[in-house]
């Protein structure tokens, strides 16, 4: 994340994804305060084994796309909600990449999704946490299905 | 995707998928026309070998989240530009996904970079495909540098 | 509706339904965490006698989208109130249906208004809730006629 | 409709309502230019046979929102797309009605949907007209059915 | 005023009107909960000596349009500040009116410019309240010239 | 106007005013370019004899917000189509105007209506104007109701 | 300023200037309130000695534009955030400019980078100012990376 | 500029400034496809001579900010108008800059603006250029007052 203060919207990434038993490390870097840090993680992020990367910022949200112009990991940007625009900036900033470059992105907000989409990533190629993933939306369900019961008794 | 009028926006990302030798199974299938079929679909996905979903739609656009919904495989949606909200709409109806299902959100109109994003979903865990996404990018930056070359000759 | 988080948006829907003498049955059902049985319900539903079917929900609100492509019954969407885009969000995923497949949507937050629309769309049929529904508006109307005169006083 | 100039939105609700064997009346009635008229007309609505309004309107759109006003018969809204805002104020001012008063509102632009609206809205006690509503919606589904199919060949 | 829910935004209009000695008549009308009650006001509205109307409402604000449609007076809407779309519903739903039938539209929320603007336009033909109108200019000069002077001091 | 660009726009509104038999003076006077000019114009407005200024312009539009502040006759806002934002911007720069200086907007591109509204205005104290607006209104009523007459033969 | 309202987005941007020994004057001066005395200081800002203009204003924000119009000194204009619009309404009016007339915009409230700005164009001819400004990006920079370090620990 | 697609936005921005007698380099460099030739570009701006650095960008627009946040010169950023969405999110990507690192932004579409304040910013503590400013800004004066004279005849 970019700043600290993102803290709030991406602790739920990190949570889950240590709860479906994903290794986690967790950094701040700033696009626009620690630009040569951020060069030096995302140039060195595939040969140092991270296999998605997680970026969250709010405003002028540079921070998924520059790390996304500097790897060819997957990059996933959650838009951060903005005092003005209540994050709509982020979501264009974030979303809006140029051909060549993706970021892939979640909800305004969406540091829950975010960690999830990243495990749902990297099950593509295994198959125990697919399982973790697959019993994670059991519970999704039936906590559903559990309110339904109880309206309809 | 949800209508062959997607197809100018959806082409795209097949066309690089092939070229960076992903195997590529296009579909229409809409989730307001042919609702069963795609519930068929998104629910055998992973068992019949696919790894990512790449799901287009426009305006009120109900498929990527759908096949999210039912299925733990990565999910990327492209918003189609529409006619009156200039994908605006269809930007909304596919990333504010609720906790719990994210969908991988390129930009409005952005086939190329969900083709993009499929593949470096895929090349976690394929160093061939890794390095051919890094081919990829190596010609993108060297088209740009000739361009600024050439002016500052 | 697709969370019981959407209840106070739509408890009032029910209200009024319940008022003008309308049998209801409410349910918690979510396009994307029950989608199977949204699909059940929304394909019986009637058969089992339902006459109009009213759907709440936010953000990448797809519920009532998808219980419309599955049913011919007149369906009502009720875009819930999201915390980011104040559901804007979950207005355009509600009203801007392809062609084909109508949803019938009422104000953002608009839950009275789906119950009252309800019982219009009925009444259509049914000359006792026609009357009871021209009731209902005689109260407006003289509710505000008594803060008007209380002013002209 | 407000003006002859929203007759290309307007024309498919009625070409859709005739092909599925519906009686229609095609009215001109504005609110801002006909005004006395437009309330005679939705006054007497019900007593006239009426079961359904489908009204259009853009820009400063108050036309189905009126005719709400003035009977308990369900009205359809559709927003017509205006120049400079693409529909936006039309949408605003026709769906986001006071408690009270609801109007089914259908996309910008969405004669075709309002027209199957109405339709679908007088199927609820007519068992013939749902009949042709499911056959209409079998025929959009093969439609869809058979471009995919022709792709996967 | 369409509901007495509107009043904290239209009593400025009311109080501004009276310091400037201008005689004013406070009314809730309802576009759609007193329809008929708001013909007859409007189309007398001239006749029983009336110069200006002001007329606020909120989300689909068909007040002050309406109102615009029945009189040849100079309408001026005021756009209250709507729960979901701060007003900007509102905005539009006064301000996108069709050519014929203008309706002088001020900020959202403006009641104490609307009060003005209705001054404004009776001091056209009236030296003595463009006199009041020049004076009450001079003080809110006054005002600021005064916080200018304590800073630069 | 702010520049002969703004022509289109305006020009419905000196034309629809000479046919009302109202004199009309057309300036170019930009708040950007001649703010001096504008100055000058605005302060000497009443007592020139003017009784209505109508002002339109785009994007930053701030020609309308100036004059008002610099007279105390009703200024009319046209906010002129913008090339990026649709008049957005413009519309916003002329009716979110601070309390005590209010300008009386009409449409985006309302040109027409700017010059209805200034005749409104002056109708107040003016009975022959006030007939030939109602004249006007009338012939609007009737060519809708002509419409509506022959798709009902 | 405008208004001693914006006060509070305004003071970072004075208090930043002296913190980076930049000699600052703060002024009330209103585009609409007193226009003639801000004609005359934008006027005579560049031969009072004058480096740059820092004009924050809100909703239709004519301040920074009109200052601009009247002096060849760079302008920075900060939208201030509004009570409905959060602040978009005075993006618009200050950041869309004329051709000719150009203002430097910042981020809605943005204050702080205002007062960043223009030390940052002072110090294009102060070697001093930006030898601490360099040393004020360095702080920032420290800021973030301890940050980084203590989650790494 | 971040591709030569942005070169018809870019282009009076040198133009505007060659005719000043600035002396001008214009560069090709995108953050997403040469971000380490932008970094080096722009960490060694100020060494290298540079006085104010003109940055265009579209969409996920990140050029101007990064360039900012790795130099204190001034810089200045152009929104470029995107297909989608007009350079709404252009403008959201650059303006919306975090506390710390500003960005001088100008209109959508604004590259002779970017080049004018570019030359202001310089003017500062050029006496000489300030007077072909002033120069610049009498003729653009001329024009319009000559327009209004014409019309005035």
């Amino acid at each position: 994340m970019g700043s600290d203060s993102d803290l709030p919207t991406m602790e739920p990434a990190a949570a889950i994804l240590r709860e479906l038993g994903v290794e986690v490390e967790v950094r701040v870097l700033s696009a626009h305060r620690t630009p040569l840090e951020m060069v030096a993680f995302a140039q060195a992020a595939r040969t140092e084994g991270f296999g998605v990367i997680v970026a969250g910022a709010g405003g002028a949200a540079h921070l998924p796309g520059m790390v996304a112009a500097l790897t060819t990991l997957p990059v996933i940007g959650v838009p951060v909600r903005s005092r003005s625009l209540s994050g709509v900036d982020s979501l264009h900033s974030i979303v809006q990449m140029p051909g060549g470059i993706p970021v892939a992105t979640v909800a305004i907000g969406g540091g829950l999704n975010a960690g999830l989409l990243a495990a749902q990533i990297l099950s593509v190629a295994d198959e125990a946490l697919a399982a973790r993933l697959a019993d994670y939306r059991r519970r999704l369900h039936d906590a559903v299905a559990a309110k339904d019961a109880r309206l309809l008794d």
